[in-house]
């Protein structure tokens, strides 16, 4: 189990290794940055909280109120709604079963959007709506792009579903998320992704709206769409989750810089196989999650990047290989592996900050404002003093 | 959060998806076959309990009592510690920060043994060792193929290793582990490959008493492996972990039948894209974990292959994507998609029980023996009932 908070004074030299670390000072400036350009663009940001799943971090992303949220999970749905926010979407399919828990959270006064795609689906949530005499607020799921699930804008369904939801009183809008922009791998082609999603998500309202029905929410968002959009008239909200922590795969698009990224595993090198050309640590995937986004890449960072315990980079250090409960570094390119003790702490930089999140009960944080904040051209001469521990995060899990 | 097990009566149509499944009966069935194996061959069992994670599982071992263990995570070894289990290996190299969890669970009466592979832990180990005056019981690990940690049997520095921890009463044997086996397609293929795990095991053994040095354990062992081997003269215990469970990639090898997998996920269907030939269920990566494991297989089953609520296979379908709360399930090669309306409930068979396993707090068991055993030719022509659910077992997590 991750240790929770002892005592001040505790560093990043302490906790039993694997471990999930947040520098909240990179997350904090990833923060500001999304919000002034929601702002500047005229649309609420409305965060997906499914990267994090830390109340604590998201106490971070509207200076502390509870402000508007997306989640994945009706687990986070109701963490979230235990805490006071009142201003939650549900943005993954519903199905009937689901629905019970939902009608509760809304009898509790939380304005909880649930996201649909079909006839199907829209019947058995205005049934539910007429039974439970609650509205049931729904988005009708854009596909703007041909990823997951949602209508074309131009569905012959479209209306028809829109109709179903405003009979019953619970049509609250479309939502649109540009799956495609994660291989976009430009600012122009980004640019161009954030404006198809826009074009989607508007096509798609004013449809509804020229068959009679009001279409008060108009969402899009992922986090390279977000990061690019240039024009959001018509839109209403911004949705990005990722970006709160960033990660290689962000920064391999070109979204992020690596300084920008804000999650690290902190591992302990355990042995040494020099014949391979082999630092072998006791961070496998169970710690780092099997995700490897960067594959797909053209610079493909094996299951990540590494730094030393105050987060300045190493250089040409890859952790290329994983068991269950081991890591495998080794130098790219011909570069000389670093000597590294047994018993040497290090940090890994993941691929996919939601899936390696995923592999940890919560983050301890530390504040990377009084440590290196970017990447070094060479190892630091003599090591920095270990980052101190400024909290613990723990994470909602399940379902 | 997973729903605990509630009264009677209770069924795999209940639960909120997407959740774990163990088949109880096919579990006790490989279970048993593995432990019939090595009585023939004359070794004790020590099963490795890091894909289960769980001490309902474990129960199954050894008929309740609480037997020899592997373990990967100190985790796993304190709560089978507080289990009554007296006689644990912790099978993934030794850091000096572990040792205080080390040696406050060889106070409280419990032979935990350690791994290393090198002097500097041997070293380490034998100062911990006279400093809490107790015995640190030590295996060296050797490198039979390749993979991961160890010396190869003929390192220059074992018998120095072997001297090191002897005179501090700390060496109790060697431990290799053929990770190379989980590339065996063959039968013959994996009888070498066990073949070689056991020489390599009993000749690092053999130049350690060469050297005087005394030897009671020598370990060996991987799923495959455990399952092809022929002759283990010389060697003490025999290790396997994921044939409790078995999976698609172990399925892929020839080691079990599909009929064998114990571990399923359940998911419901939460939408249809019919012009991509997409099924998209609640199942994504969170549930399944990233884990490709087949793609390295002749036959790539994406993430995993699809049954009905009751087991049985539905030919043709696979999991082909996956975003973190979203499934997509496509038909292979030309064939008809099946009509499956929203909020069918199906089970999905992992590539690597280890790694879904681990995406969740537990399992909801039932009893296979009451359902559909094996595969069947083509989908049911009507709705088996739903399996009734049995126990909730839950899982150790963290490190």
């Amino acid at each position: 189990m991750p240790t929770p908070l002892s005592p001040a004074g505790r560093t990043l030299a302490e906790p039993d290794t694997p471990f999930a670390v947040v520098d909240a000072h990179r997350a904090r400036r990833n923060i500001a940055r999304l919000r002034a350009r929601a702002d500047r663009l005229g649309v609420v940001l409305r965060p997906h909280v499914k990267t994090a799943k830390s109340l604590d971090a998201a106490a971070l992303l509207h200076d502390g109120a509870p402000g508007p949220v997306t989640v994945s999970t009706l687990a986070e749905a109701e963490a979230f709604a235990a805490a006071g926010y009142r201003d939650i979407t549900y943005a993954v399919g519903i199905a009937p079963h689901k629905l019970p828990r939902v009608i509760a959270l809304v009898r509790g006064g939380v304005t909880l959007r649930v996201l649909l795609d079909s006839t199907e689906q829209a019947m058995f949530v205005a049934d539910a709506a007429r039974e439970a005499r609650v509205a049931l607020p729904a988005l009708i799921e854009i596909d703007c792009d041909g990823h997951r699930g949602g209508l074309r804008p131009d569905a012959p369904g479209l209306p028809g579903i829109g109709r179903v939801l405003h009979d019953a009183g619970c049509l609250d809008g479309v939502l649109t998320h540009a799956g495609e922009s994660y291989f976009a791998h430009t600012a122009g082609e980004r640019r161009e992704a954030a404006r198809n999603e826009r074009d989607a998500a508007v096509a798609a309202a004013e449809r509804l709206r020229a068959a009679g029905l009001p279409v008060p929410v108009v969402s899009v968002g992922s986090t390279p769409t977000a990061h690019a959009a240039d024009d959001l008239t018509g839109v209403t909200e911004l949705r990005a989750g990722n970006y709160v922590f960033f990660d290689l795969v962000m920064a391999g698009l070109g979204v992020c810089d690596l300084a920008d990224l804000a999650l690290s595993v902190v591992v302990t090198v355990i042995g040494h196989r020099p014949e391979y050309g082999w630092i072998v640590t006791d961070g496998g995937w169970m710690a780092m999650s099997r995700d490897r986004g960067t594959a797909a890449q053209p610079r493909d960072q094996g299951y990540g990047l590494v730094t030393d315990l105050a987060g300045t980079l190493i250089p040409d250090l890859v952790m290329t290989g994983a068991s269950q409960e081991h890591g495998t570094l080794t130098a790219r390119d011909g570069a000389a592996l670093p000597e590294l003790a047994i018993g040497t702490r290090l940090r890994v930089l993941p691929n996919h900050a939601c899936a390696t999140a995923a592999q940890h009960h919560g983050y301890h944080v530390v504040d990377g404002a009084h440590g290196p904040a970017a990447p070094a051209p060479a190892p630091a001469p003599a090591p920095a003093p270990a980052p101190a521990i400024e909290a613990y995060w723990p994470r909602v899990t399940g379902w």
